[in-house]
């Protein structure tokens, strides 16, 4: 059997990280790779990497690169590039830049690594996967980002937290949008299988909502100087662990919808069985009049993302 | 830190494989132990186990006797002890034997390891855990039984075989005795977060919850010569983590009863939060009309079996 | 990424608890087969199995089965196949017994599964291998046989047990044939690094080497009715994972040998680089006078074995 | 059982990634600590942290906090603190800054962990550790510094690189100081158990000797912004877990030798065996001429050290 191959495409705390839990789960051999003017910091960090593989036991070749000949035939690439929303710089500044970026990494990816399934972390999230999905031409499967994982992962860290009790028993899906527009589904939240509306009233469980939602924002305005990487990375892994051990996984992720849910061909974020071939469905729930609601504002607000990031591109 | 203490009463091969998981994951030292005609088995099969060590790279201290001097102070206990029934013999010729040897089981545990947590999975479960409880005299959190973790992943592998997703995604629970009296909870199963009533309909799965209802059964006919022991080993080394790493898991688990749900002071398989103090909770549902009338079924069989069983005893 | 197919002839304690270790490490899909005499047993265990995949959060598909087209295509197989010498029956029936027994399996995995790594645990080993060999007519490479990963894990134990040490930090090499002909290297054993020989004096070390060249037979005393399976299993599965991750494992293995070591075309054991391509490496060793005497010894058994193997098949 | 409390002092990159790889490795709660400028810095990477738990099935309580009151009974604790050279500092001038830092932590630890293990990590490491035994006057077993595991951690990744094998079969120990005194011991160095010496001609491995003493400025010059921490926090994690699941690890360490090879009393790198008592037995091994003459170069520089940092501290 040959090992997967896994590119990480931006070596700052989430793309190393990310490389970092790869490793150790022996998912693969793994090319952390970021932009030249890194120059040799990549290739530090996956030396470092490397270099905690006899003491973890894990048999993994890490290699840092600024070429994309070195991420050639990837199976998998996670795309963390972009940069953070800086001080003074506008919405639409940060959507720019960002576009282009991915832009960038779409069309090498195309290039290199044609049969890949792609993991789109960058942020605004939901235009760049429209645009890693548009840039490269790949089958709408191979293309997907990743949100849901880590909403969906703080919410459940949140209810745990509140209840006392082992994360591995909390179960639950979040859907729409990364952020403000996330549509919790109370009805898929569950505790060891029990809906958690037996075991939290809903005036709680909101209020646990609500910090899932401020999610990000929380662990900045901690931090002051970054925002959070080890549960983003984690979520990332999960997302490839899913594609390289073909694990069929029911997770929520940012989904190329056409038909499903009458999204008319947007990424948004659906629950969706993931595997070797990436997306292999979109699971369409019944939604409540509530959830359909919440979940079509989602959509438009994605809509509105990805023509201002249109506009701005052809500008 | 000390390692954890862990007994394993009775080394055939539900014992022996719970002693290889509870190994292989360093949940502490083990010991394991069978009834004096057995001989040097318990001490072969441990041996044997250890050899496994370095290959596996755990580190485990696993002793194999006949002796409860062994086994004194230990943290957790899980009793796999008793016959199976044979050919000609009658259920109740059973039950009378298998509560001797548990009751001798009790008194021997009572006597060496008195702040033991102790996990019955002796036939007929509901019975047996009663006796141990009654035996030792400990704390009803400290007595409990395996049996819904088994049932609960038998339902999710034909949950996750149905629908072609990993099995990490499917949570579920099911209350009331072990086999004809389970008592299924549609609202309590979901597949990432999902509810499985979105997923499967109502027909067909009632017939996967008939499968799981028969799935000792099922095992016993495909085997011939014996019963299940893998799946229930790993069922008991979940309850044994559950102890020894504080997890304060949700699982479905045959605890003690007195108010909670009405039951009246017997052990029945219920929701709880298992953790260092063994059964810290019983968690309370709200059951559907139906489910209430099958948990009352499933009640009132372990209440006749636990008077036959004191009969017999008392003859 | 499609997952590797590995499948185990023979479900037997060895086949079947080398299926377990492999499905709950995530190495791939498994086929459990046995011959059709045992009926639906192989399905028995593997549905067993199975259901311990929820609790222990692996993905791998188990089947049971009694026919080698559910096994086509495998990347790994494993065989356990033959059967104990029993009171009363010579070696040499033995011998040709289960010659003719991986006769037959080599046969069907030459039909079914002409790419895949083979494994050889069948007893007696030497000869085993060196049928299975010369039956299917595969590269040498693709064909091996485990018996030096066992004898010096039991080793490894011994000398934890001895130093009161983590099994991790002891490495250690055996050579030639399996039990009375295994020749030690003490050179090769080490310590956390430290050479063995600065920490156990020799009259010690010898003891502990008899030990372990009879360590079959001790657990085979102690059992009474069966012979070791857990570490047994655990040394084949260390060979598969070594295959499915192509991890380049420096481990003790019956390897075809012809210029190596002067051997002549012959299976003895040596210190390979095993990998994806199975046994891609003989690694030779200065060896002191008596150790050559010694190996040259063993394989002169393994010639002589062979020979005797041919003799009975040919008559 | 109690879970081990486990507080990592520092929430810099070495001490938080050391809290990621303790967590996610089950082994006890965590408390992440940092200076009360850093304000609510350690929480964020504590929260962060926390919030991966789900996705990769970890139960831990991971606390960041600025007060040692939080810490209080730990059972082991990392200490990472301490400022890196700055341009235009001078050695001297960090060694002064960063023992009045650990003794700052050192009284902390004394005040509120009184039967805490102690793995220090700050650098000048040898110092350090001395002046932290020293501090909190904490029997010397119970007070050790990291540097082998990470120096023989580095040698063996490049080993396996050069070898083209696993790193799980390369064992090797380097003695001494951390850097340019380190000491390696080619005799116990193996692959599979093989002395390397028949693998590797002199020459070669002399080059990857120094390699590895120049390994941390390899990390630097790559990085250009910052220094190695996910090797380093593997090393001092593997010391955790050696004292959290009382492995009896042989493994080099910064131990306090009085008699042991004629030191003196002061902390330099030797093998020990590592367990739940901290540093169980400092192991002496029969050096060499040339080994002995390099060994005590090394203790000599850490005697030096140790009296330059008196002698600023007195000033």
């Amino acid at each position: 059997m040959r090992r997967a191959k896994i590119t990480v495409v931006g070596a700052g705390n989430v793309g190393a990280t990310c490389a970092h839990w790869c490793a150790a789960a022996e998912l693969g051999d793994i090319v952390l790779l970021d932009i030249p003017r890194t120059e040799d910091m990549p290739r530090g960090k996956a030396l470092d990497l490397m270099q905690a593989s006899p003491i973890m036991g894990f048999d993994s070749n890490i290699v840092g690169t600024t070429s994309y000949d070195d991420t050639a035939g990837s199976d998998v690439i996670v795309v963390t590039a972009g940069i953070p929303r800086k001080p003074g710089m506008s919405r639409d500044d940060l959507l720019a830049t960002n576009a282009k970026i991915v832009t960038d990494v779409a069309e090498n990816i195309k290039a290199t690594s044609p049969d890949a399934v792609v993991i789109v972390v960058s942020n605004p999230l939901d235009a760049m996967v429209q645009q890693m999905f548009k840039v490269t031409g790949f089958d709408a499967a191979k293309v997907c980002g990743q949100a849901g994982v880590l909403d969906t992962a703080r919410y459940r860290t949140f209810l745990a937290m509140e209840l006392g009790v082992s994360v591995e028993d909390i179960s639950a899906l979040l859907m729409g949008g990364h952020g403000d527009t996330m549509v919790p589904i109370p009805s898929c939240t569950s505790v060891g299988g029990i809906p958690v509306t037996q075991l939290i009233d809903s005036a709680r469980l909101e209020e646990i909502v609500e910090r899932t939602r401020k999610g990000g924002a929380e662990i900045v305005s901690l931090l002051k100087t970054g925002s959070a990487y080890y549960a983003p990375a984690a979520a990332c892994t999960q997302m490839v662990e899913a594609v390289v051990k073909d694990k069929k996984r029911v997770i929520p992720v940012a989904a190329y919808c056409d038909k499903e849910y009458g999204v008319g061909g947007y990424y948004v974020g659906v629950p969706v069985v993931m595997g070797s071939g990436g997306i292999e469905k979109v699971i369409e729930l019944n939604l409540t009049e509530k959830e359909t609601a919440d979940f079509n504002n989602s959509v438009q607000a994605v809509k509105d993302l990805v023509a201002t990031m249109d506009g701005l591109l052809s500008a």
